[in-house]
């Protein structure tokens, strides 16, 4: 029998979202009356904006003739996108990012979970607790980890708890690691990295030569003008950090599937003895071997998000969604729950009632409110006894929602 | 330093065709004057079917709108397209495939890049030589194989050459092996497994208890009625194979990007101690956890393909590209050329003149008649001697192309 990949079995049962899926469908099977209003998985519920969808069309009748087909893309991008990539997600902050630095992808979740390839089986690798399972799940697939223990921790991960006491901001490891998972805003607490606490982790990965994965595709929603929106606004990060965003949670493209990855040119891995290989040349090699670039008309809609049109229309859409999440916060504080992020996030990290863990408040919820919401122990150990909920949803949906949760 | 993955180091200098474009591209460069006819990497030409592109554009203007926008899709598929796979691609021609067991993805090269990811490291694989370097790279990239030789061969690989002397058929191996990557129609040769071809080798997988990765993603170009176009047309083919299916090269769709990956339920992959697993769970864990879906407006224009317009339309341009083939094999022939492939296959395999080695006649080509060929090299030292042509071109560039080599 060909033997299978073990690391494999080593995986808590059932991703997490799947999972949520599955009790979310048994209840709807068996309570085919409830009007049950999704505010787990973080999946957007708006439209794409116009301009968006009409470059999209365009770009399906060009492919429709000979005269303006195109087939494969680039393996990096197209100019048209990539060159807009670096200049309004970048240049128009004072960060330098060159266009051929970025990477286009058909997901973040693809991308946080296919970097891990081009680092040495061996290297330690350090998560936030909670953390979004990706970075966690892809690692102990690779065989970067032993057995999970009780609490669902993998055996040869540094765990960075990330609590209420600390202010959800990632505590440095004790000691050393070669990788770091950092996601601001978070996923799944909705805390930011103030410009302080991301200088101390540039610091700490310079110092410990360590490279920083830094998951950044919340950064619309940053409120607040001191919070940094890329971590290339850090000086000196670019030698020691990878910046991933995506299209999904700002234009709306969660089921059109387009993010990008910078790997600056500066940024080196090492090896036992060949000396240091850029990780650029890698991760080009890796993308180019084993992914083809991404759809046509896919990456004309993500052009349009920089037309003034459609940045406008992707400004609205977030304000819409951080609409939600004030009014949630507002309304749960007031019925006594305590609750974090939601200022500069789309997601609220809410607590427990007294007595009641995360995955029973989930069935709570489910149950006496019809209102899906994600357990925080799904996160990791250090989410037990969170919710979270995901502000992207219909206004009269979330008003409906909070006032049953209200009524519990 | 982080240390990166050194098997990446392992392989040979930049990936195929990534280095036909560099050639190309500086030849272009130092002679502007030159009209280059590409028939070199295997990209179609010819624009999306028009039923295709409305079903897109279509899906484009869904999204617009909250009422029918869709969000991430789910992680196998949507059982429209699923559901017309299972039927049109299988069941029409007696075979059976449940949708359930259908995995959309947004390339056959990544599924063939990322299916080794599911198997234990210290599995044997068996690849043909000449071969599609995507299987070879991938299992090089994750640490499968020592180095290569001065021929290219990586240690710890089992090469079963193809040649002329055994019909581009590749043998079976001498030993056991785990894991073998079987393609037919060939990419690169042009060849056709045979029934028998398949049934032997699908007797081997049993025996052995290994697994086969199948690429079909050629099959609409076979014309002979008694060459398979699914290896689960051989008897116990479902117990022992995967197989990899591509919208590429029938629908056009090299730059929308579709594809998918059959995983029959009955497959099973081995452990050191716990018993068999289902490949189909630990394939839909990899996908539900490192992927997140094909765009929905993709979806929708590769389900187009099944209606009646799609299907006619589809079959039209291969038929055309055949046309070419065909064209390419007579006129080659009569220039004194020993050509095989091209009969159920848009890939023409071109004995190199006497003297002339494989990236020697690529450069002849391109620098005497402008065109860009593929060295048979790049595939495989047993591919020296050889260069691919591709039939995915315009008619009158054939053409041209074609009264250019003759005046060699």
């Amino acid at each position: 029998m060909a033997l299978l990949n073990e690391n494999y079995l080593k995986l808590k049962a059932g991703y997490l979202f799947p999972e949520i899926g599955r009790r979310t469908a048994n209840f709807a099977v068996s309570h085919p009356e409830a009007a049950i209003i999704k505010m787990g998985i973080g999946d957007v519920v708006r439209g794409i904006p116009r301009p968006v969808a009409d470059a999209m069309k365009d770009a399906c009748e060009e492919l429709a003739h000979d005269e303006s087909f195109h087939g494969y893309p680039p393996a990096q991008g197209y100019d048209f996108l990539l060159d807009a990539i670096a200049e309004h997600e970048f240049g128009s902050r004072g960060v330098t990012v060159a266009a051929d630095e970025i990477f286009l992808s058909d997901g973040a979740k693809c991308d946080s979970a296919n970097l891990q390839e081009i680092f040495a089986i061996d290297q330690i690798v350090a998560l936030t607790d909670p953390v979004y399972p990706v970075y966690c799940d892809s690692n102990v697939m690779a065989g970067r980890t032993g057995d999970a223990d009780s609490s669902g921790r993998y055996a040869g991960l540094v765990y960075l708890p990330c609590t209420a006491d600390n202010g959800f901001s990632p505590p440095l490891p004790e000691g050393h690691v070669d990788l770091i998972y950092l996601c601001s805003p978070n996923n799944p607490t909705g805390a930011v990295m103030s410009k302080q606490d991301l200088a101390r982790w540039v610091d700490y990965a310079r110092r410990e030569k360590a490279v920083i994965i830094f998951d950044a595709a919340y950064e619309a929603y940053i409120n607040d003008a001191e919070i940094p929106h890329s971590i290339y606004e850090i000086d000196g990060a670019r030698e020691v950090a990878i910046e991933m965003r995506s299209y999904s949670k700002t234009a709306g493209f969660t089921g059109v599937r387009c993010a990008f990855t910078v790997v600056p040119k500066e940024l080196l891995g090492g090896t036992r003895g060949d000396g240091d290989v850029s990780l650029h040349s890698l991760w080009n090699r890796r993308q180019s071997t084993k992914y083809n670039g991404v759809s046509y008309p896919v990456q004309r809609g993500a052009a349009a998000c920089y037309t003034p049109e459609g940045s406008a229309a992707v400004r609205d859409l977030v304000e819409f969604y951080m609409g939600n999440a004030a009014l949630m916060k507002t309304e749960l504080t007031a019925a006594g729950y305590t609750v974090f992020g939601g200022d500069n996030a789309p997601y609220l990290w809410i607590v427990c009632p007294p007595g009641i863990d995360s995955w029973g408040f989930f069935d709570v919820l489910l149950q006496k409110a019809n209102v899906v919401s994600t357990p925080g122990a799904g996160f990791g150990s250090a989410g037990e006894g969170y919710v979270r909920l995901s502000a992207f949803q219909q206004r009269d949906r979330v008003e409906e929602a909070l006032e049953r949760i209200r009524q519990l």
